[in-house]
Parts: structure tokens; sequence; C-alpha cells
């Protein structure tokens, strides 16, 4: 039988989420026949080795997709807005997670555990989900299926590898300076990041709730096929480098108990439960680098509502948040054969 | 006119929590006769500094208390459980921060701001609330007052600070292993702390809530005088050294209106609004350390709720969480002569 293999684009090659679709990539055996690497002007010319071969780093042309099938786009809104149309335009399929995109109609916005039939009538533009919106829907979407979601009020502990790798040395550089009893200039971000966590992701809307914070209550609709559920979140970065932690408060339309929840939790794909209290078993974000799963723990029913139930979810962000989850977006249209 | 003054016992001196009392009972010019400080066995005998004066440490017995007016216990809970009856029997009045005696039906548990009037008919016993509950209500009763609430959901991110000055060294010293590429053995908190967090704090409780999130909506009924309010927090613990953060959203009996809610807080005792994100203006941890007030900031209408409203509360939770609500509690005795 002959596998057919696809020319790949990885356009934002050398932040944090280009080098971990490299590495997605090489561990998934994914069909590559040709590898092309886009990134900055400051970087182009560097080379960098996926499968074993060195790859050249090039500067984005309108002619750039000429020889790619499938382009996993990270490299921000502008760019985004730019070349994806270009690239889609050329006939390249193009897996987008800028956000710029995510709220289009005509694109589909997916997470492969939740709503993979989204991709079928796909226009070559699909839009990869937020990263809190992708680990947060992996977990409730099973439990939504037993038991309709009505709200989900949720609040975030996010890392700053959600930023980007100028963040990460943000955070090790100011920690450095804090430990030796010096003060801490912020670049990155607004206000100093070591030993000390921000209410602020993304930037500020009208309604006092920021863009990360909107993204988890539209996405969700979107994905979930559902107007009817409301979320609240509150989005915050916190002193970690990778994991995204999520405390989320869920009201179903009937009660759900830990135990029910737990049962369908264990047998949903892409999901771990980690959840044992009296051996302080629960996941946490040192402890989920690397890996594939959305991680909960810390399941109970809700205290102060009779259909609510409150779960811990940690995911890496840069793997499941970002690259991992493009990555399977297009194993599933390649499976389906709908590219 | 004579100003009476009193012999004062701080249980716990060397702590973390010890300093401060020192440091506030200081910078409010606390009507103080004569100071007793009280440690563990291994700093007895040492000495510290009380308005300019050299006190030495000393061992508790049951006759401690024989000289003191107003004991404040920080030593934990067996401490307070052994100490506290004895003190009280001797006519000490006890302020103890260990939450042995919270939720005791015949023990004030009393946030100056919110509920003094508790304090009349002590019995010489009176407890300090846990430090999320302190500066939630700070925030929560002036809104309550207006519009009475009737659920809370919070999600804590508490600083290290809130464990003890064990826990302060471990973040440092693991922080400073990871930076140099080196692991990290806990000892003090179950897992690593450093560029990490954990969703526990305190012991689990057969429901799956922690006794820190137990807490949280115990006493908020407690101290409100109001059963109906349902409570359902998750409690994580942050590689921040001082300062807990609260995402706490609210829902009201009628709705309430940011506008509204930023006019009462504004007028509060005990309360600063910060919010302003145009300049990226909110509290946060390290703008808080030393500040006595509760900040509050990212004052919002909740999205998921037609009575909700959002708020991002920070204090420091050594000084408003611990000793200076227990101070405020003394004073409020004393200048209505309950003492």
């Amino acid at each position: 039988m002959l596998i057919r293999k696809y020319r790949v684009a990885i356009v934002g090659a050398t932040g944090l989420v280009g080098q971990e679709f490299i590495k997605v990539l090489e561990q998934r055996d994914f069909p590559v026949s040709s590898v092309h690497l886009f990134a900055s002007e400051r970087s182009v010319g560097k080379k960098l080795f996926i499968n074993h071969r060195e790859v050249e780093l090039k500067e984005l042309t309108p002619h750039s997709f000429d020889p790619v099938d499938i382009a996993f786009f990270s490299a921000g809104n502008e760019v985004s807005q730019h070349f994806a149309p270009v690239a889609v335009k050329r006939g390249t399929v193009v897996i987008d997670n800028s956000g710029a995109f995510a709220m289009h109609e005509s694109v589909p916005l997916v997470v492969p555990e939740v709503n993979p039939e989204d991709l079928e009538h796909h226009r070559g533009l699909i839009a990869n989900p937020n990263c809190s919106t992708i680990q947060m829907l992996v977990a409730l979407h099973p439990l939504h299926k037993a038991n309709p979601i009505k709200r989900i009020v949720v609040d975030t502990y996010q890392s700053v590898s959600g930023t980007g790798s100028a963040a990460v040395d943000e955070l090790n550089t100011q920690t450095k300076l804090v430990l030796e009893g010096k003060s801490a200039v912020p670049h990155v971000y607004p206000h100093q990041i070591a030993f000390n966590l921000l209410p602020e992701i993304d930037v500020f809307l009208d309604d006092g709730y920021t863009r990360e914070e909107w993204r988890m209550h539209e996405e969700t609709r979107k994905i979930l096929h559902d107007d009817n559920i409301a979320v609240s979140a509150t989005c915050v970065r916190v002193p970690v480098v990778i994991g995204h932690s999520e405390s989320i408060h869920v009201e179903f339309s009937e009660p759900m108990s830990p135990e029910k929840a737990r049962m369908i939790l264990g047998d949903s794909p892409g999901v771990k439960v980690l959840d044992d209290p009296a051996v302080n078993l629960y996941p946490y974000p040192w402890s989920v680098v690397g890996s594939d799963d959305v991680f909960v723990g810390r399941i109970r029913r809700d205290a102060s509502h009779e259909n609510g139930l409150v779960i811990w979810v940690v995911a890496d962000n840069v793997r499941k948040g970002v690259a991992l989850n493009a990555v399977q977006i297009a194993e599933h249209l390649i499976s389906k054969g709908w590219i």
C-alpha cells in the first residue's frame, strides 16, 4: 500500500510553538515528504533539524506555499491575516493558531477529541482554538454529552510559555534578579512576573473582560455548537514556565456525581484522571510538561450548586494547547481523506 | 486624660506572623505597657526588639498568662487548643489565629470592617478568620449590604508565606536549584512549589474540598450571619512570597453594575479600588506587600449570570490576613471598653 506523504510548512518555526511542532511531527511519524520552515527576518538563513535532516529557515513570500500541502501557522495575527488567505488560494490547507479566524463562520474551530466532524466541509482554512479553551473542552465535552452544561465559571493559572520564548526568558531573568535582591524591570509583561502574577492576558475589551477570557466564552459555544452555554472566565498569568491550570466550576442540567464524572472521564480520549487526595494525587504544571493528555483532578460536588461539579484541569499548553492539537487536526483530515 | 495601657503577649513570636505582629503593634502605636514573647523551645532565650526595647523569648507554661491582658496566638492548632483556654481562665483576652475555635458557637469570628459588633459579648476568646476569608469579606461585605449575596464562586492564588517561613525558604531554595538545572526535593509541600503550583491547602476532607476551602464557606456564613450564602472555593498555592489573590464570581439578589460596585467599594473602610484596564491598573501580589488595605480590581459584569459580578481581590496575607486584623480586633475591644 502506498502511503501518501505531504509537503508541510511551519510558519513561525523558531518560536517555542514552532519547536514543539517539529517535535510533535517527528514523534508522531507524520507522513512528511518535505518540510518548509518560515521565520521572521532575523532568523532567515539559520538551519533547524527535522527528522535528522537540516532545513533552512526562509522568509515568507506569496510564493512560499506553491509547494506546500499543509501549513501550520503560529506567527501571530498579522502574519496569519496576511498570508493564510494567500496560502489557501494556492491550494494549501492552513491550520492557524493565531485566533484571527477562530470566530469566522466559514472557518472550522476544532478540538479533535470534541468536534472532528466540523472539519469535513472546511474550505482550506481551519482554526486551532485558544490553549485555555482546548484543555477545558477536552475535559468537559465528555461530561457535556452525558449531562448538558448550562454554565461554566473558570479561573486560569497560565504559564509564561503561552506568551512565547521572550516571556520565558523574562521570567528566568527577573527571578534571578529578585533572588539577588535586585529590582526586575518588566519588558514583555506590563508588570513584574517573577514571584508575582497578573490578571491580564491579551487585550482588555469594553466589557472589562480580556480577549483571552472572551475567547473561552465564544470558542466554547462555537466548538460545542451550543449558544446557551455561558462562560465566565478570569485569566491569570502565573510564574510557571510550561503548563496551564484551570479551576472549573460547572453547572449541568442535572446533578452529576463525582463518581460518574470520574467514570466518564476515565474512558474519554485525551483525558487522564489523577485524583486521589489521600496520597496528594492531582495534576500540577510541573508534572504535565511534554504530555499529550489533559489531566483532571480534584473532582468534587460543588457545595454551592445542586447541579454543580468542580474540577481541576492541567495540560501542557505548548503541546496539547497548540502544536499537538493542530497536528491532530491534520491527521484527522488525512485519515478521512478530507485533504 | 489617662490612657490605659495593656500587657500584651505574642504566642509564636519568631514566625513570619509573629514578626508582623511586632511591626503592626509598633506602627499603630498600640497602647502597650509590657510585651511577652513566646516561642518554641529552640528559640527560647533569644531576644527580639519591640519599640526599641529588647524582649527575651520565653517558653509557654500555664503561668505565662498571669501578667497578660491580651494575647495574640499564632503558633498552630495544638498550642492554641492547649494554652488558649488556660489563658482565658486566668483573665487574658485571647485573639487566636489557629482556626481551632473559629466555628465554635460561643467564639466571635471577626473581621473588624464587617462584624465588629460580634465582639461585644465575647467570653475572652476571639477567633481571627482565615486569611483568604478576611480579604474576600472586606471586599464583599459592602456590596452584600447593598444587594444581598446568594452565591460566591472563588478561586485563590495563595502565597507561600501563608504556610510560614519554612515555606518561603523552600520556594527560594527550590527556585535557585531549578534555575541551576538541578532537581528540587520538596520538604514543606508534598510536591515542588518553584515554577509550579499546587491545588492543595490544608488537609482534604471527605467531600473532596480541603479544609481551607471549607473554611471560606463556613466562615463566610458565620461572619455575615447568613446561612443561605453558598461558597464554592478552590484554593491554590502559587510560587509567590507574599500576597494572596482571589478571583471572585458573585451572584447577588439583583443585578449589580460595575459602576455601582466601584462607587460602593470606593467608600468602604479597608478597601482600595485599583481598576483601570486602559493603563494596566489592577492589584497584584508584588504591589500590595506591607499595605493595610484590601485591593480590588477587574470589576465587571459576569457574562454568565444576570445578577453576577466578577472581581479580583489582592491583599497582604501576613498583614491584613492575620496580624493587622487581630490587632484591629484588640483596638476595637479597647475603644468600646469591651476589655
